[in-house]
């Protein structure tokens, strides 16, 4: 279902050569309205892709016909020529479809700092473009994947409406970021300025905190798409739940698909004085790779986690605060608590609960262990 | 020669079965005067161990008759009782000396958590300050090894004094902390005052800039003590330079013997438009653990590093900005510089140089790559 579950929407997915394995790695998704309304979110790293560079501009109108995404290529430190080629590659799209070049976006993922191969790419995008079908999202979200074992799709029904969605990223998790490629789709009719604001409330509790080894990409992009097909206004509020819903679905499927993970980690601050606290808190500790590491080794090292709480600003009393893995409050008051050898850590789910005894607000933050299959993958191979 | 290459000071090391293979895990450092001048830092990490809370206590009066140190357990989390401890542990050395409890400086390293085995901290306590001696120095350094491989020791002469100093710490190693544990010693005669000025300049650009893995310990304890038996006033700028070098050798020895590692990586950046900016960067390369993967992978990957740069608020374009990998410059004005086949990463040593564009200030940060090792030392082992 994915990206072409609602109405209006046509998506595919081909092989374009940039991948070494002649798998698919160029996506289109197209919208045939009959609106248009957009709008985007991408990384707040200051170190910009160029196809980001572009996007920002598509994006502040309002309007998208079209995302184009491939794989194989960051285009990210890649100068003007880089920015020459996102250009060319929205220009080429919207030939294919006799449409305007300022609404189409471009996503890119990749390894940083080489040019794509343009006349492959440029190939590819057009084909994509011509047998863009409305059974395409399945192969869309798979030709956007990288180091991904899995594609990663949702969508859920509202009241008159669909939303659906596909997603990339399984490394390079970024902290306070839209996080890795994401395009969303509904066939609600909603203006820009309801997309902007919509799409901004989901995802700074979604992908916002999904901080899977605390580095921020260059190519972050989050784009919702609303085609206006169920000539349905929703309601703001269901409609801004399930967005809510499909992006925290997506965000979790990264988490469980982390390069070389073999824990989600909930990481649940509860307690906190403010709700900035909390998350100050919680991603502390989902970026303390000592901590990471012994979950990975199931040790339910809480040390290592309240170590982490303490380089925070967060308020609290470090004799007041208390902790608990999977349930075991094995830190009560700051010192040892109940008996560690009761902790459980041998499923894939783990859940870190810091109570900061400060307040009465909460967040959650969603992480993964640090594993020697991270490291391999990551030393192994350029990405 | 260690701590004891100054006049003035007996050191010991001694197993008193904290350790479970029975290695030196207690070491006591003497200050015999005639002067007991000394200042200490600590770590920055809200969440500080019992000992750290007591050895503040300790070095606000500016006097330290010894310190006392163990590994084979922090005493970090360990509320009241574990206070108790640390203060008992000093009560029980200074009744040794048939001197001062408040002039007992404590440190402790192992695991956060758990109470320390008092009966035989105390009884190898006692051992360590009856067995301490002129050539005790060594076994001092030893016996606070954890996961350190080898002890960290550094000397150094002045006009008519000595500098002498032991470190451990092999992981948790900390940003913007005095990091570790490490005392150093010296028979020039200085004051209290003296020793805190000087302390806190030197560890600044030395054991402040090593940043292992991010992350920060609860123990971390940087003590100077003056015996003034050489009977020499130093000049201040003379013993200020000799004490950085002595901290400079030790901060590049725990980062030579990091836990894991095979490489050790100064990030250097320079033409930044101020130090704090510099040191900002820097740390954010240090910390980026794809980068640091990439590196143990001899993979000049430059645009993790680029990426990580862009997290932070330094001055910089990111058009600008020129980056080499072992005085290779694969990055020229944010793109694809010279060719990276180019660097040689084979060696023990590499050097980041980031080049901001930004102005003329310039820090380097210490740190070394993320290997399966690390993740394996500690996912295996609480620690």
């Amino acid at each position: 279902m994915s990206v072409t579950a609602p109405n209006g929407f046509r998506a595919a997915g081909v092989s374009a050569g940039l991948k070494p394995d002649g798998a698919r790695d160029v996506a289109v998704v197209v919208n045939d309205g009959p609106s248009r309304a957009a709008a985007a979110v991408f990384t707040r790293n200051r170190v910009k892709a160029a196809p980001v560079l572009w996007s920002q501009q598509v994006a502040a109108g309002g309007r998208v016909r079209a995302v184009v995404l491939n794989a194989g290529g960051a285009n990210a430190c890649t100068g003007p020529a880089g920015f020459q080629d996102a250009h060319a590659t929205a220009e080429h799209v919207a030939a294919a479809m006799e449409d305007s070049a300022g609404e189409i976006l471009v996503c890119s993922t990749g390894l940083i700092g080489e040019r794509l191969p343009m006349p492959a790419l440029l190939d590819g995008a057009g084909r994509a473009v011509e047998s863009a079908a409305r059974d395409g999202g399945p192969d869309a979200a798979d030709a956007i994947r990288t180091t991904d074992t899995v594609a990663k799709i949702s969508f859920k029904r509202g009241s008159g409406y669909t939303i659906g969605g596909m997603a990339k990223g399984a490394g390079m998790l970024a902290p306070e970021l839209a996080t890795m490629l994401c395009v969303v789709t509904t066939d609600a009719d909603l203006t820009a300025a309801q997309c902007d604001s919509l799409l901004r409330a989901a995802t700074r509790r979604t992908f916002d905190r999904v901080d899977s080894d605390g580095c921020a990409s260059t190519n972050d992009t989050v784009v919702l798409m609303a085609s206006g097909a169920s000539g349905t206004a929703p309601e703001e509020a269901e409609f801004g739940a399930l967005l809510t819903e499909v992006c925290d679905d997506l965000a979790r499927q990264l988490v469980a698909d982390a390069e070389g993970s073999t824990k989600s980690i909930a990481v649940e601050v509860v307690g906190a004085a403010s709700e900035d606290d909390a998350v100050e808190a919680a991603r502390a500790v989902a970026r303390s790779t000592l901590f990471k590491c012994a979950v990975y080794g199931e040790d339910p090292n809480w040390g290592r986690a309240l170590a982490a709480v303490g380089t925070t600003r967060a308020v609290f009393e470090p004799d007041e605060v208390n902790l608990a893995v999977n349930g075991v409050w094995v830190c009560r008051r700051g010192a040892v608590g109940d008996d560690r050898s009761k902790v459980d850590l041998s499923g894939r789910d783990v859940t870190v609960t810091v109570d900061l005894a400060a307040g009465s607000e909460a967040a959650t933050v969603w992480t993964n262990d640090l594993t020697t299959a991270y490291v391999h993958e990551n030393s192994a191979y350029s990405s």
